[in-house]
């Protein structure tokens, strides 16, 4: 079944006449046209008795109507009231308009009020987020292929983030060699998050973005990077040695490289998303390491960075094939530095396919000038 | 008065015991500490009667604690219950918590929803967003001096963008040329948003990103592009010939470039925002292109690339000295191609200083291999 179809049958099951949906990447799962529209507004309503339209910025609706999506487009000026024009549209298509229901996880309270004051008579009571939210957990054929070829981009940018490191340049300029390259040589206009490349102490501070401090010989390089590819995410991590690092950071990198292996290992079908966290974090919490580990072991990916199912204690969710997350334990020591190993993957039938194949044996970069 | 001094006053005024505040950039503008949360949960939670608070990822705290922000930071894991978590600071910091304002333009209903069941006695009636977009309306001396420098950026951009034109490279190709060397020359690691390079008829879809489409002889190319500087972003666009366009193209460009320079030598201290708009709309209607400008003549631009004040029809607000917007009339013609001029500013005691200063004189780029 289509994915928009699957919508219309949901509010066929729930008995909602229109789902207003607001979230550009819903939007794009829906009708495979999306777009980022800043402040004004873009959304697509679907209706359990007529078929969806797309309504957005006058801007965008020579594009929206040259894209994949066959349906109807509206627009509206900057200095029209695009509520009014919705209801105004939505009364055109259908009588009757009860139940409305709205993506709770992403319309603003705002939002949600002149949605309510352009339908006065409506009731809001449904959220369709987490039926979007299941919709998208397990990943059909065709999202694989694109997830895995987000992964070999990613592991592109591997090698000349690697060759990138010589003493005195900035983890800026590093960052900025990956990006550049990514475009020039594999066409990749969108990284899926700023692209994080963390030497030495700075590594402690997981999502500290790349700075002007200087890499130095002898420590260890954190990168942290993804790409977008025909919209679905990449995200990976690798920490290499540059030169020869401390004892204590090449012991923190085995200790978290054997948590890695020992959840891609533990991960199948069957498995809960809290168990799988608990086959890493045993390990770390073991060698001594257990308050370092301060995030979940990992997240879902797919059109989205992060999305569900997230990998974390509490979650009793049961991983089934083609169920798509990260496995990236980490460990943080202030004043010391950090590691972080991370790799996407696809639950398969009987275990866990990465997207990313870059070596995690320690990797000894030669220090340069 | 600090900024958030006039947050506790607008607390005080309002009679709201505490304003939780969840846009990154208005936690920016509060404290000099911001990060993109993704998915997680950061906040700053401010009272009537007492200290403010940063509320962030684990992951964050200690970026936090190393920043511009010299109050209390708070940290939880994935695993906790972030909302049960603030509501048990919340009343270790004050006794009753009687109203909470939120910021409705940025609040997702779901989030909302959390947060009234983490305080099942208080009452969300208030919405601070439009005090916070009032206070960012006027910009400081120093806020205007980040936003000088950020616009410098974007002049360098163009000269970029400019070079990079030569037969058979993809609009793609030159916009990433822009963004690279803005990494290497100027320590640019953010655009204000995704870099625009638009050749021909590309050009007739204002917000289509950069494809792989090849530059060819005798077109308009369009540049829109932007930057951030300490938190503050630039806006501009030029229009420019790849050899030899056709006398249409180049009829439009000087009649865009009439509007806009009327609307520049018009904005000034007391105008209305309606009427800067008709300023350069009725140049466009009046030479009979009214139907192919499409958009608002501007934009506010601070901390953030589009905000307060809208340039557009039906806003009556009156400009006053220091506030800063775009303006960016545009002329786009399906199948034949666009035009638009763009340039951000601040409105003087006595008219208006462009925060970029790239020729509009229409620029004759010779065509190469």
């Amino acid at each position: 079944m289509k994915n928009l179809d699957k919508l219309q049958q949901w509010l066929i099951d729930t008995n909602n006449d229109v789902a207003y949906i607001s979230d550009p990447l819903s939007i794009n799962y829906f009708t495979g046209y999306s777009m980022e529209p800043h402040e004004r507004i873009f959304a697509l309503v679907a209706f359990k008795d007529a078929p969806a339209f797309i309504f957005a910025p006058e801007l965008n609706v020579e594009e929206a109507k040259a894209s994949a999506w066959d349906g109807d487009v509206y627009g509206y000026l900057d200095h029209e009231n695009p509520w009014q024009k919705i209801a105004n549209l939505v009364k055109n298509k259908i009588n009757t308009v009860a139940n409305i229901a709205i993506e709770k996880n992403h319309l603003s309270v705002d939002r949600s009020e002149q949605l309510k004051i352009a339908f006065p008579n409506s009731i809001f009571a449904s959220d369709v987020s987490p039926f979007i939210a299941k919709a998208r957990l397990v990943k059909t054929e065709d999202e694989i292929k694109q997830l895995k070829a987000a992964g070999e981009e990613a592991d592109f940018a591997f090698t000349v983030g690697f060759d990138a490191l010589r003493n005195g340049v900035t983890e800026r300029y590093v960052a900025g060699q990956i990006d550049y390259q990514l475009k020039l040589q594999k066409g990749v206009m969108h990284t899926s998050f700023e692209t994080i490349v963390q030497a030495g102490m700075n590594a402690a501070n997981p999502h500290l973005g790349p700075t002007m401090n200087k890499i130095e010989p002898n420590e260890l390089v954190l990168f942290d990077l993804g790409t977008m590819h025909n919209g679905y995410a990449s995200d990976s991590s690798r920490t290499v040695a540059y030169g020869e690092p401390s004892a204590k950071e090449k012991e923190i990198y085995e200790v978290d490289r054997e948590a890695q292996q020992a959840a891609i290992d533990a991960a199948r079908p069957g498995i809960t998303a809290a168990e799988l966290d608990a086959v890493a974090r045993d390990i770390i919490t073991k060698a001594g390491y257990g308050e370092y580990f301060i995030h979940r072991l990992g997240h879902g990916i797919g059109l989205n960075v992060h999305e569900e199912p997230q990998i974390m204690e509490g979650n009793d969710i049961v991983l089934q094939e083609g169920m798509c997350f990260s496995i990236e334990p980490g460990i943080y020591i202030p004043g010391l530095g950090g590691v972080r190993i991370e790799d996407c993957g696809v639950v398969t039938d009987h275990g866990f396919e990465t997207f990313t194949h870059t070596s995690k044996d320690l990797k000894y970069i030669p220090v340069k000038d």
